[in-house]
């Protein structure tokens, strides 16, 4: 059920984000090589399918929930482009495949995460059926806050300012709570915002976005520790060689391991409080620190 | 009466910038720091001013203006950092001063620009007094427009492809009515939205808007060959240097002077059809080619 709902809503975001990039002129044919390269690349697609199965639960047609889909998707592709550059993580490889600075060159790189970020704004703000004009302006909202200063680009700056000494677990909390978990919860928020989802279950929902966005990141860090290169696909190992502070470094694996499940927990007691079968987002939490790659 | 007006323009959007750059927490000190130096390096305020003064010859309060002058100067401020970055054009010098990867680091430099162009989006969807959540919306659209691959972006996208072997004219303002042009009509259009201008004005303004900012790129090339690098505040003949295609270059000097002239005109031309008082904007459009810097 879990497995097979997010094959269907990866398929469903690739439609709709392909369809976006291929509709681009031919003006600057590098330009746009690079933005699919980057954007198509594969990958899970956990922001879309929140936004997909959250809106579901919340009972939102599913055309309505495309476009918060791709733009999210759109702001996440770009962050991994500018993230992989030489000048930050510098990562050859990305989902087993060459990064777009790799397979192009480092401007075109730059200039594909910057156009990508824009396209993500110009998708919300296109004419949107379903959607009231408060509703659009509302997704823009929470879509800027949580990539900008204050969400992910805030946390990346850390992030790199933290590389090669230590920080401790309050610090390593607020660094991923801004780099990773503002974009799940945002995807989460956006289809709340589709659905004019009333106060106390936005607030119940938010816990389980906020808690699950953690617990991703926990279980990241574990994974970059026990799973193969092959199993990654990018060098297994590389948070430890790039000196950074992880959870399994500051709790112990056990410990790391301990704190993935106690997020979890919190995650679905947010679940269990509301009035809509939340099954497939129960499973997917429970699926975010179960899964090998 | 122009000089005046540029200045107080400019003084009053580089206080809603301060403003909103000041606003945001220390959690990220470099970035921020990074924004900031790129943000308020000086300049012109080009983009702000034309937000400022065609929404005031509509009669737009000039407070409902000011959101969107501070957006279009943080794309605008976003994309000298980015194109200043070694792997883009590799410039040291902005505004006589140190660029933010040099005054900071790359990395520092890439964040500040992403996060910039963030903060645009997040300022004119934050609560706005004076304008509708449809007009608000609006505005980003346009903005999105402007700065992505349709605009701005692929602009630069075609600059870079371009470096080193000779376009012709059609390419070449191409070029600059996506990597300038874009941008400029666009402030225009923000104050038309603004306004609620009528569709006929609306047009006229967009002509004005549109040669305007062809002319502006045109005597950016004209300076390049005939300024000192004190003037510039960057180093004198760097298009020659970079082997880039420039109006002199295709047109000849007298070619590239009598181009922008004409330019200028019918951008005159589409103001005196307006029934506004656009003694301002006609001033603004003269200047435009006759600046030293």
């Amino acid at each position: 059920m879990l497995a097979e709902a997010i094959k269907t809503y990866q398929k469903r975001v690739d439609a709709v984000l392909s369809e976006h990039l291929n509709q681009l002129d031919e003006a600057a044919p590098q330009l746009k090589a690079a933005m699919q390269h980057g954007a198509l690349l594969g990958g899970k697609r956990i922001r879309p399918f929140l936004v997909y199965s959250v809106g579901d639960m919340f009972g939102v047609d599913v055309n309505v929930l495309d476009k918060a889909a791709a733009a999210i998707e759109c702001i996440h592709a770009y962050s991994l482009i500018h993230d992989d550059l030489p000048a930050m993580d510098d990562d050859a490889l990305r989902r087993g495949q060459p990064t777009v600075h790799i397979a192009f060159d480092e401007a075109t790189a730059i200039l594909a995460g910057d156009a990508l970020q824009t396209l993500a704004f110009e998708i919300i703000t296109s004419p949107y059926e379903g959607l009231t004009p408060s509703q659009q302006l509302a997704m823009v909202n929470v879509l800027a806050k949580a990539s900008g200063y204050q969400g992910m680009c805030g946390g990346q700056a850390i992030d790199l300012s933290a590389t090669n000494h230590s920080i401790d677990l309050q610090r390593l909390t607020e660094l991923h709570n801004k780099k990773t978990g503002a974009l799940i919860s945002c995807a989460v928020e956006m289809a709340l915002i589709a659905a004019n989802a009333p106060a106390e279950q936005y607030l119940l929902m938010m816990q389980y976005a906020k808690t699950l966005g953690l617990a991703f990141q926990v279980q990241d860090d574990i994974l970059d520790i026990t799973s193969s290169t092959q199993e990654l696909g990018k060098p297994q190992g590389s948070d430890e060689q790039s000196n950074k502070s992880t959870f399994p470094k500051l709790l112990g694996l056990p410990g790391a391991k301990a704190c993935a499940e106690q997020l979890i927990q919190d995650a679905l007691s947010a679940l269990t409080k509301l009035p809509y079968n939340s099954q497939l987002i129960a499973d997917f939490a429970r699926y975010i620190i179960e899964r090998r790659l």
